[in-house]
């Protein structure tokens, strides 16, 4: 009988704000950050079992100690019994009654459980030799509703429901997934549109984009209107008529605020605007889409749970859902609300980028097509091209499509190298020059303009 | 010129598990536990801002650490200048993009502000030698309506709304604050009715409560429907049917169930029920409360913000509101969300208990009765009678009524001995008995039964 044997977490931060990676209205400066965890047994089979947090800089360091927390509820646990029932793993994880307290499903202690719930994929899909995404689309509709906690979703999603929309979309599950392997999925691409970058690095970043066959952009705004209106200009005159620009605010704005921007925006026809306010406004975005339209409203990456998911759709609140891999509890949550957008009939496109995000959440997307929705649609995956390198299993675009991931396991899995250059305050890349502040002092001066 | 110079937080658990104390059908044995923070200036007054995150056990370290985050935001700074405008302090707490990640505005990291925004009006209330609800009564409405952030708020409640609603509560303050100094406020009980405790003990108890002139009192409910029945009987045969008793779920149903459960017990004739689904659910609270009227929803000591509180509010999912002292961002968020309330007509009944929430939380409800909504109608703060004697400034009942605070500050200081016995892992209360574990490993196998 093999068990759980080491749990090990690391402190890792990449200095992402030298160069104003990643930035945008509500966040200046991000240190793309994971809270990176790793699962060891005594099978004796090589295997180990990767997840992580992203954060962005200051507080990592509170997100790997809650990642801790969890395991005493995993180590010395029998394997097989963990991994055989990940319903009923996840649900340990979650409903540990003192951890609750400190959500309860939501933020800080929600992000841990999705570190060590998408490790134990990531080990359970290397040792079955498939990728997680192929690993789930060959589960039956039973098993899959087995992942799933609908504690707070029967009012909109029953298990009953959720195994029959299973069952319809069982017929031509190979026939997707060999079209997934051939033609990849659907990507588009925030590389462009980062607020920090100047007009020039905008205009010949969003050309190279086209050029590289993506036929959706997307762009930051909500920090300056004049500022915004100016750069989506210069965008859709460099990229012309067809291709889509969607626009993020990252909760930028108040409803009334958020109506008047769009509204100054769309001459140039965003196709969506993201996080246009709060992610806990479920009525707020709702009464956004009703005054937008046709402009669509999209949000989702920092939507803490499935019980905001399910208001989100109860109320019409969204044209597309943005499921992000690491801030709900892991691959069962994702899954519960897969199956609550394929109930009510929404659009998933991803939040990746960060740090591994477009790594973990390619395998959802594939599994959703294969055997969830069976829809591919107006879907598209987001895609950033960087911190890629840092992964033995790195995401892979060609032709304005993800390839579909071949590895075995979740593809969390960072290199040794990248975990010892960033490893967090004592890593090579965190390494003062001479005379300057350390790392931790420098990182704690920084405050939100 | 004085300022902040230490920042001191400290883990404290009483070990409430061993008695069931505080036991509901989702936490049945938490050990009540306060991350502790401290601020110390050179001022020279021998004053210290006290604060604290409750919590019930496991990850109360973490809570610390979070807290341990905002140190570089106030070490250092002119204590005038942090004290002098309330309002753009806690928006530097709050909106520090890196750590804002982690919630945004929830679980952890928001408590964590919680505790240094109650510890810093701890501070300034020392300092004005008032007691914090007379601090802030005595503060104009263009003084009060600068503290709030009302980012998110403005579809429901704008700055100049606020600002008239303040302004004609203005009249009679001062009759107001000499009613609640001759009176108290009113209060209502939830000692007697623990899910761990045996019939007998909530019969003897419920007959206490009454005889020491409480009006209200209420039961944990939601682990077993036919236990819930008996007990409900029992406590309405023993207080008679003059006695207010409500029903507390603590998020344990889906809607349906909330809606089958309440209606068995309604012939017992509960007051309200409190918390029958997630407090992430506003849809879900509004539709349980259609359908269970004349039976009053109540909710509020998990939901996490003045956005989610805002849209109780607005979809008329509550009949009362009931503010927790530090789990939103402290007293600014509360004064906001007291606004909101007022805006909506809906009476604010606070959760208490635990560590030092009624000792906080009264200094709230006295502040709303003399300067926001004027009311006190059915308005009743809960009280749980255990752990006061910890404090400096302990909640005191008389009648079924709090009693005014009359020392300054805002009641957050723990007694010295108190911080010594409790404090965790080392204090002499985690002593194991000769032989036994050590109280970490004690703690980190407890597991949700």
């Amino acid at each position: 009988m093999a068990r759980i044997t080491s749990f090990t977490t690391t402190d890792v931060r990449f200095p992402t704000s030298r160069t104003l990676d990643g930035s945008d209205a509500m966040n200046p400066d991000p240190d793309y950050s994971a809270a990176y965890l790793v699962i060891g047994t005594d099978a004796g089979d090589g295997h180990t079992g990767h997840g992580f947090a992203f954060t962005i800089g200051r507080g990592n360091d509170v997100q790997v100690a809650a990642i801790d927390l969890l395991g005493p509820h995993l180590l010395g646990r029998d394997l097989d019994s963990v991994l055989g029932d990940m319903g009923a793993t996840w649900r340990s994880l979650v409903h540990d009654s003192q951890l609750r307290w400190l959500g309860p499903e939501k933020g800080v202690m929600h992000m841990a459980v999705s570190a060590a719930v998408n490790a134990l994929w990531d080990l359970k899909a290397k040792r079955a030799g498939l990728p997680l995404w192929r690993l789930l689309a060959r589960m039956s509709p039973e098993e899959l509703v087995a992942l799933v906690d609908f504690r707070y979703l029967t009012d909109a999603l029953t298990p009953e429901e959720a195994l029959e929309l299973l069952r319809r979309a069982e017929p031509g599950r190979a026939q997707r997934i060999d079209r997934l392997l051939a033609e990849g999925y659907p990507a588009y691409t925030t590389t462009p549109g980062w607020l920090g970058y100047s007009d020039d690095k905008l205009v010949r970043l969003s050309r190279a984009a086209v050029a590289d066959g993506f036929t959706q952009i997307k762009l930051k705004v909500g920090a300056d209107l004049d500022h915004d209106v100016r750069r989506m200009r210069l965008v859709r005159e460099a990229v012309g008529p067809e291709i889509r620009v969607a626009v993020d605010a990252n909760q930028r704005w108040d409803v009334g605020t958020a109506v008047e921007w769009i509204n100054a925006l769309a001459p140039f026809d965003p196709w969506w605007v993201e996080e246009p306010t709060s992610p806990d406004d479920v009525l707020g975005h709702a009464a956004i889409r009703r005054s937008v339209a046709p402009v669509k409203v999209a949000t989702g990456e920092h939507v803490p749970n499935r019980v905001v998911f399910k208001q989100m759709l109860q109320a019409g609140a969204l044209d597309v859902l943005q499921i992000d891999a690491a801030r709900v509890a892991g691959v069962n949550e994702n899954i519960a609300i897969l199956l609550l957008a394929a109930k009510f009939g929404v659009p998933v496109c991803p939040h990746a980028g960060g740090v591994g995000l477009c790594e973990l959440v390619r395998h959802l997307s594939l599994f959703d097509y294969a055997a969830v929705s069976a829809d591919i649609g107006d879907r598209v995956i987001e895609y950033v091209d960087h911190l890629h390198e840092n992964f033995l299993d790195p995401a892979t675009v060609r032709g304005g499509s993800y390839t579909a991931p071949l590895m075995p396991g979740f593809s969390a899995q960072m290199t040794d190298s990248a975990l010892r250059e960033f490893a967090y305050p004592h890593g090579p890349a965190w390494a003062p020059a001479p005379g300057a502040p350390a790392p931790s002092a420098t990182a704690a001066a920084k405050e939100h303009p």
